[in-house]
């Protein structure tokens, strides 16, 4: 093993090799307050703590506490418990790395001490298989999930090391990992996991310590998904990706996280082996999945059944799943596309993700959390089915609960607010690119010499982005700020003069002298936004967007006469904006009584009868506000007024 | 017991004591080939052979037999499996009662001794539950569906008594009824199954044998239920409607089949203690669920993962539930509105499901069937997943399959085959109704004497219906014909000219002779039909529909360089009819390039880009024919061109 001082000080979750952009590193990027980094410090107070008394409380802990003892015990959780532990300590590593603070109550240090005391003496390590009491190891690839959890300990090991410089996680990730490439090596089991996962996690493994076989094994689990090693069952074998190879693939398919992991872990295979036609037909499967299968808040994954995507253009607003998981998942995938190509889109999607689902899903107490994040509630959401140990059972169409059965989601939004600051920019050899907008200050080696940024905004609340140069070498270089899609009229001030940019990619390349500033201002006026006509379940609706964020018509803003799904948008009115909510002028209707049949079925004339409308102006919400004053019912799709 | 001849005789499935009109015994309907009278003859001839030989081969059949030798066997399908053998039980008697012909080759007769030697000496006949080796009886109320068993045995033995006279099936239904009133009395364990089926058969026990203790248990289940004594689960106490109780409930909700079973058994409970609240209630269930929770085929149940009804208007075509065994079920609760109300809303509703669900779900073949019957198909169906045991193991959105793990659909569909005379007609004091269509004989008693009418039609297929009277009473009676909702225009010429008559009954009352005739003529043009605009999922389509028939559009009949998501409809072109198609001119798009953008959602402006379109016309299908001609997708509901 071969862990240079840079590798170590490189406390970014994705560093690859070769690529447009390199990442900069969460000592590189500190946030100031605003919308993300008020986020990163609630994930500090309220939402990490949160997480480790429940996986505490619950005995997932308690599992590795005994799995190292040797004697019986009932496990507890599902079979995925061990990987929220690990998730955790993934987040706490970043934390110590964004601020510089060491393991203060020690909490990070005693779950790693007894994940490792739980390592079996061959490396393999998962508390509900393989003791004699309990089911064999690899006995179960469809529902085991022994990669994914050994996936998820590799990760938090990568961060562990980069974050603090000790070994001890990393070599339990290592000895693992081998034991890994000897099982399921190309002379090993011909198996993959029925949940992807593992294979960006050898990938960064590898990049850490320069250890060649981590990433050939996850070249194998690449390659080797999509051959039908794992059986056909109800929901087919798209649920785990494996009806196609990867590489032949042309869009995402099946259960929305597993397949977003999958595509993560390609690309990374795909960037490091320099393997073109991998990384061609994900950007493929991306440019599909995001045209024909993407919720417009981002969110991935239409049916509650199987966790899945819908067909094309299948995206109704209605239980739409969602999950936040999965929009996470689509973080980390689009992110290695940027990383990869330096094309612009992929930060678009990752800003609209962070705003819709990302941040959507924590309350602002920190403490319960949607699982899935639907477009339209139709009845309040009641009574949590809860079992005995007090966790919700359902996932999907719940509010937002404190922990779940199935609790990926708030380790996950908790080790992706950690990390936040490595996803703000990035450099390459010709400057520093800004992609995501947050108050902050920006650091980074480019050829020329150290640059250092001051970004002062309050983004998304304003769209006026101040760049100032505080350090900067002395040759010319370039600044490079995105112009989101949506931003259409975007200006940049440089000092002499306004310029309009287009969405994509503003450059300004010159000589900086420190104190110089760079001002982006981007359009904020709320905008109708209307669906493909491909897009059946939302025909004839609108949405209304202000900069990244959608907002959502909430039952608790209407007059109480009125009913939800009584509401038509008059696209003509205005919208104005202040203080968070969107105001609209709607139409409340008054349906005549041939629209109150029996039958909700009629002849063309029948259905045409008029309805009364009264206007009425109400407050819109932004989506990730949604669900914080009680009770209520909420769409995002609205009915336009004919 | 006192079983009198006449109810021996009066091989019907549902005979209330009162009501607004009574039933007709199977023995006084024939068919005479058509829509329904070949489907009979598929019934006989292959769907009811195909089952038994399933439940043979499948060993679901040997479960019994194994029973009853006391010895340790290994339990084969699910926990409901024995139903099956109930309902083909079922079938074949009411086959029995229907033609006349005995048990030719002694199938009936093996199956009712097998499962009479599996009954165990107190009257309990569960083959997966009370043995030494097995899960100790009523341990599972959840998903156990023991008394879902019981009430599908104690309905196959009415039949199998009302049509054959023998009393081997009676009496253990019997003998396992009372073990059921012991155990679930007022006094005995406060418990209901968690799938609703008993209590309509514990009705009609009470119906044959006159034994009030019956009727009181089947009371006691329906007052039960909705006092929280099933737990709350991840769907919601809903799913098994324990969440309100019964009388207090206005719309159906949960699993739609248990969700109907419950209504249905309610209404017979309703109709036998004079309960006019709870009739009451039962009434407003069905009408708010048929006016918001219904599909245009008369499908119920939106969701896949818990097989239920969603909420208000959440009715998405693409995969849409529709269990085939919801509208069995739905058959059943509308024909005891029916005979209770005399109201011909129900008749509607029962004519619409038999023809776009009952009538879908079978192959032509009858030996494979639709679980799920979907009203947009969006990708070909592919290969079934399959178990070792060679049926399906996936319920929703498959193609039509032989058999399925949960295989309740095909023997729900053979039961409502073979009884299906039963709903065809019915007489009052007054007179006879005639509820649905089909060339046929009808023979009723009515105060003044036998009357029997001779109706002859080919009804869908033109909508002209002779009624001829074969014998008649001296004295006036009614002749009442059901008007069907979409009727618009119907005529009735009964020997003095033609007249107009709106839907609902026509009647025609008179001193009738023998050879008189009726001539109804229904209007058959084919006709669009819109949605309430509250239906989000299918905003700005429409539907084509001829006669109770709907029709889809199938992409076998596309040219193939059109794609199913590229057609919109031109609401203003003509509909013609020929020979089971109808005509329909639509408009190919052809999408210009910014609508083939990135990502499907837009500014106003460019979504309002003007897509280029060609006229072609197309033959639209009878959905019920959907699927029989290779690989396809399909639609019902088409977008109109703006």
């Amino acid at each position: 093993m071969q862990i240079t001082d840079e590798k170590l000080h490189y406390a970014a979750p994705v560093t690859p090799s070769t690529g447009t952009f390199s990442p900069l590193p969460l000592t590189a990027v500190q946030l100031a307050g605003g919308f993300w980094g008020d986020r990163q410090q609630l994930n500090q107070e309220a939402i990490i703590p949160h997480g480790t008394d429940w996986v505490t409380r619950l005995e997932w802990l308690g599992n590795l506490e005994k799995a190292a003892t040797g004697e019986r015990y009932e496990h507890r959780g599902r079979e995925f418990a061990d990987s929220e532990v690990y998730k955790l300590i993934e987040a706490m590593s970043w934390e110590h790395a964004r601020t510089g603070q060491s393991d203060l109550d020690g909490t990070l240090e005693s779950f790693i001490n007894k994940l490792a005391a739980a390592q079996d003496p061959d490396g393999y390590l998962h508390t509900l298989f393989g003791r004699p009491w309990q089911q064999p190891r690899y006995s179960d690839f469809k529902w085991g999930h022994e990669l994914y959890c050994f996936g998820h300990l590799i990760q938090a090991a990568v961060a562990n090391y980069r974050a603090t410089g000790t070994e001890k996680l990393l070599a339990v990730a290592m000895k693992l990992a081998d034991h890994v490439c000897t099982m399921f090596g190309s002379s090993g089991l011909n198996k993959v996991c029925g949940h992807a996962e593992i294979e960006s996690a050898l990938v960064e493994l590898s990049r850490l310590t320069g250890e060649r076989r981590y990433l050939d094994q996850a070249k194998i689990f690449i390659e080797r998904r999509g051959t039908g090693t794992l059986p056909l069952i109800e929901f087919g074998q798209a649920y785990w990706q494996d009806d196609v190879p990867v590489r032949a693939a042309t869009v995402l398919r099946g259960h929305a996280v597993r397949a977003l992991y999958l595509a993560a872990g390609a690309v990374d295979v795909a960037v490091e082996t320099n393997d073109q036609e991998l990384l061609n037909a994900l950007k493929q499967q991306w440019h599909n999945t995001v045209a024909r299968r993407t919720y417009i808040t981002g969110g991935m994954g239409s049916h509650h059944m199987d966790e899945a995507f819908g067909d094309d253009f299948v995206l109704p607003p209605d239980r739409s799943y969602c999950e936040t998981c999965a929009g996470v998942a689509s973080v980390m995938f689009s992110w290695r596309l940027l990383l990869a190509t330096g094309e612009a889109k992929y930060a678009d999607l990752i800003e609209r993700t962070l705003y819709n689902i990302v941040a959507t899903s924590p309350a602002p107490d920190g403490r319960s959390f949607f699982y899935a994040n639907t477009l339209h509630q139709r009845t309040s959401v009641g009574e949590a089915p809860l079992n005995e140990d007090g966790v919700c059972i359902r996932g999907g169409s719940s509010g937002r609960e404190a922990w779940f059965e199935v609790s990926c989601c708030p380790p996950n939004v908790a080790r992706t607010l950690a990390s936040l600051g490595s996803y703000l920019a990035t450099s390459d050899e010709t400057g520093v690119q800004i992609h995501q907008y947050a108050a902050s200050r920006i650091r980074a080696d480019i050829i020329s010499g150290p640059v250092e940024l001051a970004i002062e905004t309050d983004y998304p609340a304003s769209g006026s982005i101040k760049v100032t140069i505080v350090e900067a070498p002395a040759t010319p270089f370039t600044v490079a700020l995105r112009v989101p899609d949506w931003a259409h009229g975007a200006t940049i001030a440089a000092g002499e003069g306004v310029q309009r940019v287009a969405p994509g990619m503003a450059t300004v390349t010159r000589s900086f002298q420190p104190g110089q500033q760079l001002l982006l201002e981007l359009p904020m006026e709320p905008r109708f936004t209307m669906p493909d006509d491909r897009i059946d379940a939302v025909r004839g609706c609108v949405a209304i967007e202000r900069g990244p964020e959608v907002f959502a018509l909430e039952s608790v803003d209407l007059p109480s006469s009125v009913a939800l799904e009584d509401v038509l948008v008059d696209v003509s009115s205005g919208l104005t904006y202040s203080d968070g909510t969107v105001n609209l002028t709607l139409s409340t209707v008054v349906r005549t009584p041939a629209r109150q049949s029996q039958w909700p079925f009629a002849s063309e004339t029948a259905a045409s009868a008029a309805n009364e409308r009264i206007a009425a102006e109400v407050p819109l919400v932004r989506y990730h506000s949604w669900a914080e004053r009680g009770a209520s019912t909420m769409r995002i799709w609205i009915p336009a007024r004919a």
